[in-house]
C-alpha cells in the first residue's frame, strides 16, 4: 500500500505535528483538530489518523484509518465499516497503564484508606489489620492486550485473577478462563470484578442484573467502555451490596452530565476516562511503527477484525 | 538448647493459646498479658514470648527470648542485654505487607486519588494522565528482609529502586546499595524515600534536615521506628515543600498524642502502626519453627545480633 497524504485529525495535533515533525518521513501530513477538517481533506487524503470518525463525511478515498485509541468503537459500533479500508488501533503502554490504575483502587481499599483518613479528622488512633493481596480472588472480562497484562501484574503480586472471554481460551496470567455463559458460578468467590472488554454488540449492556446479582460485596472496575455498562442495575447492586464499591472510568455520555446519580453516590469513584490515555509521545511512536509496517508489507499486530469490532 | 517452661505474655495471648493448643508440643506453657504477668512466672520458665520485655523485671532465668514483632528495639534500645540469652525475632510476611502498604500510598499518589476524590464532589469533569511506576525513583532506607521485600515488588513494577544501608554493600533488587554517608547526592532525583531501618544508636534521629534539605518534593514513608524521625525536622521539611506528603506508620510516642500537629496537617497521611502486624497465625508458625530449630540445633536465621541491634 503507498501513503502519501496522511491526514491527522485530533485534539491533540499540535503535540503530534511537532514529534512527526522531527522524523523525515517524506510524506506529506495535514494537522488539524476535528472540528476544523473538511470533506476535501478526506478527499485528499490516502491515511486518516484520528480518535473516531464522524458519519456526515464520506471516508471512502482513505486506504487505512489509524486509530489514536485502543477502543475502535467509535469507528465501528452500529456503524457500517467499508471492508476495503484497512483499520489500525493504537497499542502501547494501556495495560500497564489500566493495571495501575486497578491496582491503585484495589489496595485503597484493602489498605483502608477512606477508613484511616477518616480516623485521622476525628484523632483517633485504632488499629486495623491491612488485608493482602494474595488473599484476593479478582476476575478480568476480556483477555485480549489490556486484560492479560492486568492479570500478569496482579497475579505477580499474589493475586488468584479468573478471565472471561468470547473464546474461553487459556491465556497465560489467569488461572482459568471462561465463556460469559459458564461463568457465573464463579463470581459470588469474586473480591473484585474488571471490566476490559471492547465495546461490540455482545458486549453492549452486559453488566446487568444478571451479572451482579452473583456477586457478593465485590469491587467493580469499569475500564472498558460505558456502554457495557447498565447503569440503572449499578445502582441497585450498590444498594444491594452485590457491589460494594465501584470504580468507573468510562460513562455512556462522556462527560458524565452533572445531574447524573454516580456523582453523589459514596461508594462510587468516577475518574474522568483516563485510565488509558494515549500520550503524544506513544501514539506517535505505534503510527510510525504501523506506517512503517504497512509499507514494508509486514504483519500488522494492532489491524482490527472489523468483524469482530476489535 | 532444652526448653521445658514457656511463658507466653501479649495482647494476643488468648488467640497464640488457641493455634499454639492444636499442636502436640509437650511443653509446659503459661499464657497471659503482659499486666497479668509476675517475677514468678519469669522464674518459672525457660523461654519468653513477647512483644517487649519490661525494665522492673528479671530474666535472667530464662534462655531464650522470642520477640513477637519484627522490630527488636523494645528489647535492645537503650538497655542491657545478657548476652548469654539468646534472642530471635518473627519474620514472617513484613516485607510484602509493607511493601503493599507502600505501593498503596505511591499509587495513590500517582493516580491522583485525592484530585480525583475533590473533582467528583464538585462534579467536575478534568482529566488529568496518571503517572506511571517506571517513572518513579525511590530510595529505601534498609536492604534487611522488609526492605529488600519492598525494593523486589517494586523493582517488579518498573520502579527505580536504590538502596541505603550501614555496609552499602550490593543486594539483589537494588539497582545500587550507599552507606548514609555517600548518599546524600542522590536524594534529589529521587520521588520517594522509604525507611524501614531498625532503631539502633545509629538509626536514631537519622531522618533530620541533613536528609530532608536534599529532597526535592518527595513523598516521605516512615514504616521502620518512629524514633528514627526528627518530627520537627519533617514538619519543615513539608512547609518547605522538600517533602511533599508522609506517610507515617510509627511515631515516637504511640499512640499519638491527640495535640500532635501531624493529625490536622494536610500532607501528613497518619495510620496506627499496622503496616506490619503480627497475625496470630503467622506469629505462631513462626515461634514453632524456631522453637524447633532450636531443639534440633539447626541454624537460626531470625536470630538477632544484639551488638548490632536487629
Amino acid at each position: 500500500m503507498i501513503i502519501n497524504n496522511i491526514l491527522v485529525a485530533s485534539p491533540i495535533y499540535l503535540e503530534l505535528k511537532t514529534l512527526i515533525g522531527k522524523e523525515e518521513l517524506h510524506k506529506n501530513f495535514r494537522f488539524m483538530s476535528g472540528e476544523e477538517m473538511t470533506q476535501e481533506d478526506l478527499g485528499w487524503a490516502d491515511a486518516f489518523v484520528s480518535f473516531n470518525i464522524k458519519s456526515t463525511y464520506d471516508y471512502s478515498h482513505v486506504k487505512w484509518v489509524h486509530s489514536l485509541g485502543a477502543g475502535v468503537d467509535r469507528f465501528l459500533f452500529k456503524k457500517d465499516w467499508n471492508e476495503d479500508i484497512l483499520l489500525t488501533r493504537t497499542i502501547c503502554s494501556f495495560g500497564q497503564r489500566i493495571a495501575e490504575y486497578c491496582l491503585s483502587y484495589i489496595l485503597k481499599d484493602l489498605q483502608f484508606h477512606e477508613q484511616f483518613q477518616e480516623l485521622k479528622h476525628q484523632k483517633t488512633w485504632r488499629p486495623n489489620t491491612p488485608k493482602l493481596l494474595n488473599e484476593q480472588k479478582v476476575m478480568i472480562y476480556g483477555t485480549g492486550e489490556i486484560g492479560q497484562t492486568t492479570a500478569k501484574i496482579l497475579t505477580g503480586l499474589g493475586v488468584d485473577v479468573y478471565g472471561v472471554s468470547l473464546s474461553g481460551k487459556e491465556k497465560e496470567f489467569f488461572k482459568e478462563v471462561m465463556t460469559v455463559d459458564l461463568h457465573f458460578s464463579r463470581l459470588s468467590g469474586m473480591n473484585y470484578i474488571i471490566n476490559t472488554l471492547p465495546l461490540t454488540e455482545q458486549t453492549a449492556d452486559l453488566f446487568d442484573g444478571s451479572i451482579f446479582r452473583h456477586l457478593s460485596s465485590a469491587g467493580f472496575f469499569n475500564v472498558g467502555r460505558g456502554a457495557s455498562l447498565n447503569e440503572e442495575a449499578l445502582l441497585r447492586a450498590l444498594s444491594d451490596n452485590h457491589v460494594r464499591f465501584a470504580v468507573l472510568d468510562v460513562f455512556s455520555q462522556e462527560p458524565l452530565p452533572e445531574e447524573h446519580p454516580f456523582w453523589e453516590h459514596p461508594n462510587v469513584h468516577i475518574t474522568p476516562h483516563i485510565s488509558a490515555v494515549t500520550t503524544p509521545d506513544e501514539g506517535v511512536a505505534c503510527f510510525l511503527e504501523t506506517l512503517k509496517n504497512i509499507e514494508e508489507n509486514k504483519p500488522l499486530p494492532n489491524k482490527v477484525d472489523v468483524n469482530k469490532g476489535y
